[in-house]
């Protein structure tokens, strides 16, 4: 098989860890495969670069920001390569320009437009493994260009596709996804297989483990990603295509955000056209709009409420009082004290009834539901922050998902 | 005048001397000039990686040592440029690769091939400051390369060239080239002005302020070269081409090397190729052979005496003993307590009897000389190491290089 394997930063934290790294990509050719590797920088040596670069100067070109930035998977993507060169493996280390990462966009935020794999296919062609940095491309006018924080992730992604690799294996300080936190619930059970559908919607609540775009990118050309752990020798979670062979529980998995702030728009005219008047200029400032909601309350008036992380609100609030006038709105109103709760299952499409379990169980537990919103898969409310555990625990247990005590 | 100046690592060696840098910049800017900026890694980031590479493997594969050690001077290209964009000023960070510097022959101490320069000079039309990372390049096959220690020095010089610089300034933490080491005679006077020549006698003879390659690569192209202070504002020492402004003392400076070692063959058949037969396995072991003297000594037989880098003496020797049945020679000898002292100046040229005048100093002086070899701006003998402090002393004085006390 051939399989991309991407080492996030504490699998490559410390030289102990890469000489830990090297052990997997040794046994995965020992097994046959051919290996293409991509490293992000060392846990903690992206932040020494951009606190340099800070304390240089807090407005720092982004140009410069991501040239400097870059240099962190390039150290780990040699170090990595002189380690299995140590071992007799034929390891050639890239920087994202030379492994052909082409992109476009904004610095630090930049999207990949092309791979041009040729070079590393000859590699591959050759018996040799190429170690690549992850994050990084050049764009069109041939400047660095990073792809903003978890793009390594990407980075893989991207790579398998480019190449035809048969699965993207991301090694990573987990090993897999639960069917909710942990720490919020002890027996929360490791899911074996999950669709990229379902993986988004539990990407998207706030679980880190993999990048939403690449997610994306998977889906869109099928290729599977197997998430799995760098410190432990097991089985982690296969995200791919939705087949018969997964097994369809009602719901996957509960997952939460409390990074979470509502924003409420107050008696509007209701005319066409309001939404943009209303979120134009909000991600004119880039904010990130979430759950939108929308009630007729009056005659001709209508109320909208949406979410935004909490890094946004003081921003968010701040605009639409300036924006108030133009909108005719008659107030506006926020809190940045709540947390959306989902329930997340492609079982859902076959199951009926699910929400309104859902509503149920947290009437029962007499939490209060402030917004909803539904997908095809995801369940999603707004509640109080201080309400999270409490009803992560209850809809866990409720429908079906706890672990049987051993 | 367009300039390209060069910092070295002290000069960049911290945020805060960074900001010095762009001082320099800054000021060097407002009177008018263009400037192409080209720097060294932070003092000690260059050991810092090397360091990781062999704590990995002590035999760390030259390709990926040069792709890690090549990421620190890059980064302080970006910093550099983020402080002079701070200040208003529209610089770009390039590495090596991105500014167009193609090499040839080994990692670790590839060769400048070509600049590609276009990318530059069309930035600089539009009113940019380049700032590029020194001591990189990328080979034919576009890996990265570095051009060895000392590199970046090459990189300016050779850049200046490309882009017709009026002038290439060398920043170090130096003020210029003195008439012997300050360390050995306390007034020792700083040299306005020297040419090519006389630096590389210096710079062979371990005057470190400039690494040789830089120093040929000037003359050849007549780019005059500003040796100068980055922690003081002061003129420092111009190297350029000799012409009738120079002054024209007899010698222009004493040097001396603590780093040799002589290693004399003894006996050997005095036939055509045998000095192939000698030099070839030493040439192949990368062994750096300074001073030869080959002698007469019975009829039929010849003695050859030669100097090598200390370093290099243990590996010398046995080299020479397993070659010795080879060459026929009746016995190797040596000894790695030897130095060399040398008198330099083009000022010879036309003044008679300045190795007769030296050879009368030392004797003078009860130093004993084991070697001797000249060249036409330059006398070297190698004496007992111990002897240096006084055979530079004296040297300076009696050829009237000893500054008036003030």
């Amino acid at each position: 098989m051939r399989i991309v394997q991407k080492f996030g930063g504490t699998s490559v934290g410390s030289l102990e860890r890469i000489r830990k790294t090297a052990d997997i990509v040794e046994s995965s050719l020992q097994e046959g495969d051919e290996i293409i590797v991509v490293v992000s920088a060392m846990s903690g040596e992206t932040n020494r670069l951009i606190n340099m670069a800070r304390e240089m100067d807090a407005n720092a070109q982004p140009r410069e920001v991501d040239a400097l930035v870059a240099t962190g998977e390039q150290v780990t993507a040699a170090l990595l390569a002189i380690e299995l060169r140590r071992r007799g493996i034929k390891a050639c280390s890239f920087s994202g320009a030379q492994a052909g990462f082409q992109t476009r966009g904004n610095h630090a935020k930049a999207r990949i437009s092309n791979i041009e794999s040729r070079h590393l296919t000859k590699r591959l062609k050759q018996g040799d493994v190429p170690v690549v940095a992850g994050f990084q491309g050049v764009d069109e006018s041939g400047n660095i260009t990073t792809l903003g924080r978890g793009g390594s992730d990407t980075s893989a992604v991207a790579l398998a596709i480019a190449i035809k690799a048969d699965r993207c294996d991301i090694y990573t300080d987990v090993d897999g996804i639960y069917s909710t936190d942990p720490r919020i619930v002890s027996n929360a059970s490791k899911i074996d297989r999950i669709s990229y559908e379902e993986m988004l919607e539990f990407a998207s609540l706030g679980a880190k483990v993999l990048q939403t775009r690449s997610v994306e990118l998977a889906m869109r050309y099928k290729m599977p990603i197997h998430l799995r752990s760098s410190f432990e020798p097991v089985e982690g979670t296969l995200v791919m295509e939705e087949d018969e062979t997964m097994e369809r529980e009602t719901i996957t998995g509960v997952a939460y955000n409390r990074d979470e702030a509502k924003v409420t728009i107050l008696g509007i005219p209701d005319h066409p056209g309001i939404a943009a008047n209303v979120f134009g200029p909000v991600a004119h400032a880039e904010i990130n709009v979430d759950v939108i909601v929308q009630n007729v309350s009056e005659k001709g008036f209508t109320d909208i409420t949406f979410t935004v992380p909490r890094s946004d609100y003081a921003a968010t609030i701040a605009l639409l009082e300036t924006t108030r006038e133009k909108m005719q709105a008659r107030d506006v109103l926020g809190d940045n004290t709540v947390a959306k709760v989902s329930i997340i299952g492609v079982g859902m499409r076959s199951h009926t009834g699910v929400a309104r379990k859902m509503f149920e169980v947290l009437a029962k537990e007499s939490i209060n539901i402030q917004m909803i919103t539904t997908s095809e898969i995801k369940v999603t409310v707004v509640i109080e922050e201080q309400y999270v555990d409490q009803a992560v625990q209850s809809l866990h247990r409720e429908f079906g998902l706890d672990q049987p005590e051993t």
